[in-house]
């Protein structure tokens, strides 16, 4: 592949990636049930992702920080027995009905992109 | 649902249309074989999104002139009977390999997304 087609490439992945994150940070979070901070987040992320699709943790950190900015998700400080204290965010009622709302426009889109892969491929 | 929650649905749609859109319209010429003039596109995206996901003729023609800057589509100009010239578009060889490599990285994030919002649903 030639320099400008792999530029392409990683266009490509970073523009997915920028709405994508978000939906899958909400979609861990309504999950877990539970507040969770930055690097268990990451954890869980590096688990559902197996094909290096992963999530890097400098890329976290803003998107958390913007939800939050937004009401979608709360944070709360703790100290920590191991080293600085952490933040523990949870998923706000906003939060969850817009991860409704994202979820439906997602699987349109799913459906919507496939659709027009079908025949493209192989 | 609220302002700002309505606010984070569209800001949401507009970062997955900035990715797909160029996806779309890759694997739209490919498939066709034939070049294809802006509105025939737009034509072929409206019977491929029945469900309101249809890509708005002001949105393409931006992306098809990003993606001929960026040597995966090739154009040229023909005189119409009824009415302007038409800017026909074909996808180029290096706008095929983009289309595979784009097309993994769509498949990739589609399976770590869907896996993430599993037992979220519902």
């Amino acid at each position: 592949m030639t320099e400008s087609a792999d530029i392409a490439v990683r266009k490509f992945q970073k523009e997915l990636n920028a709405g994508t994150v978000a939906l899958v940070l909400l979609a861990v979070l309504k999950r877990s049930g539970e507040p969770l901070y930055g690097y268990q987040i990451a954890k869980l992320l590096e688990a559902a992702s197996a094909e290096g699709m992963a999530v890097k943790q400098g890329t976290l950190y803003p998107v958390l920080r913007s939800l939050e900015g937004q009401g979608l998700l709360a944070s709360r400080v703790e100290p920590s027995v191991s080293g600085p204290p952490r933040k523990y965010y949870t998923i706000t009622a906003e939060g969850e009905a817009v991860l409704t709302a994202w979820t439906d426009v997602w699987d349109r889109m799913r459906t919507f992109v496939d659709a027009t892969l079908e025949g493209g491929r192989g």
